[in-house]
């Protein structure tokens, strides 16, 4: 039976229906709004199913667990921004440029993969990451390139001396970072203010800083 | 049975004994190691007692459970970051002083009551709040506390033209506390890096900036 449900839900994928792939798309919008109230952990297959309009069974037609949900709708918009802080960091900028860049991308970026992202980013990967797949080990090896590249561009504007300040490169990429992540608690993309808003915020307030004082 | 265990319970800690006190902290301590590493929701009185080294049943005659636990070991630390929040913001300082204070404050406390303020800032509240008592509203009107003296500070530094920026004091103030929460991702008093060069690298860079152009 199991082995049955698999490999129908192997043909049914190689086929690419568009009915098909509606459903699992139904299925991974259910699943990162229970995601988003209860946490991956707490999440069942049934109250993703119960949420989707289906019934628990039904659900392994199209996935084979929360576990293949959550990589499914995770994956893409990770690597995206990968992509997107490495391409920023590797252009012909001045490094306070690359940083407002990288920070409107990210908003941008959680905007456009709503809420995917921050289910991702809600959940503590180090938790997640217990199995040692391929999968989890291509996940934090994601995360250390996004990390080395913010620190790139930080450490950039230090070594040509259009950055000044006591802390190294890492802690303040760190804490970059933070500003960004930690939105997945506040940020809706429906709501009044928008990602390029608080982009310039953030961005105007470390690059810039908030006291008028001449340095 | 349960009105017996809650009855020994509560008599045992009238009693305030040395041995009881300690075996509630061991508690405590021992719940925070499993809420840091499953989550809140995930964790079992049977993960906690384990990890206490003591039975399941036993643990009743300390706590009524996780909930429990984990309103103790959060309360007070809460409380003391709003009282500081607040003492700060109703002090004679310049707006970048008492900014600079209170991130310093923050990593101080988050060190002194490691890791029972991470296991609080890594539980998304408004999941937790569901129950509607009368400890969830009282924790919602703490945040709120705390969130609204940070605006103060900064809305007076808009105020008195010592700060110059064009976001709003909500959204500056969110993303100075947004910076210091998600230090529970990676924030050990432990470790090498002490909470005052964390607290002192990321005040400098929002009061000052990185940038060193001429404002």
């Amino acid at each position: 039976m199991v082995r049955n449900i698999s490999s129908r839900r192997l043909n049914a994928r190689n086929a690419g229906g568009e009915e098909y792939e509606k459903k699992r798309n139904a299925i991974r919008v259910a699943a990162a709004a229970v995601f988003r109230e209860k946490g991956y952990e707490a999440a069942s297959g049934d109250d993703i199913a119960k949420r989707a309009g289906m019934d628990r069974a039904s659900t392994y037609y199209y996935y084979n667990g929360k576990k293949e949900i959550f990589r499914d709708m995770v994956g893409d918009a990770v690597k995206d921004n990968v992509l997107m802080a490495e391409s920023i960091e590797a252009s012909d900028d001045f490094p306070a440029g690359k940083l407002r860049r990288l920070i409107e991308g990210l908003f941008s970026s959680y905007a456009r993969h709503y809420p995917y992202l921050f289910v991702y980013v809600q959940e503590d990967m180090t938790r997640l990451m217990n199995d040692k797949t391929e999968w989890s080990e291509s996940m934090v090896s994601l995360n250390k390139r996004f990390d080395d590249a913010v620190i790139k561009i930080v450490q950039d504007g230090l070594d040509d001396g259009s950055f000044r300040t006591k802390a190294n490169a890492r802690l303040l990429a760190i804490g970059i970072i933070s500003m960004c992540n930690w939105s997945h608690r506040w940020f809706d993309p429906s709501q009044r203010l928008d990602g390029d808003k608080i982009a310039a915020g953030f961005s105007d307030m470390v690059i810039d800083g908030l006291a008028i004082t001449a340095k």
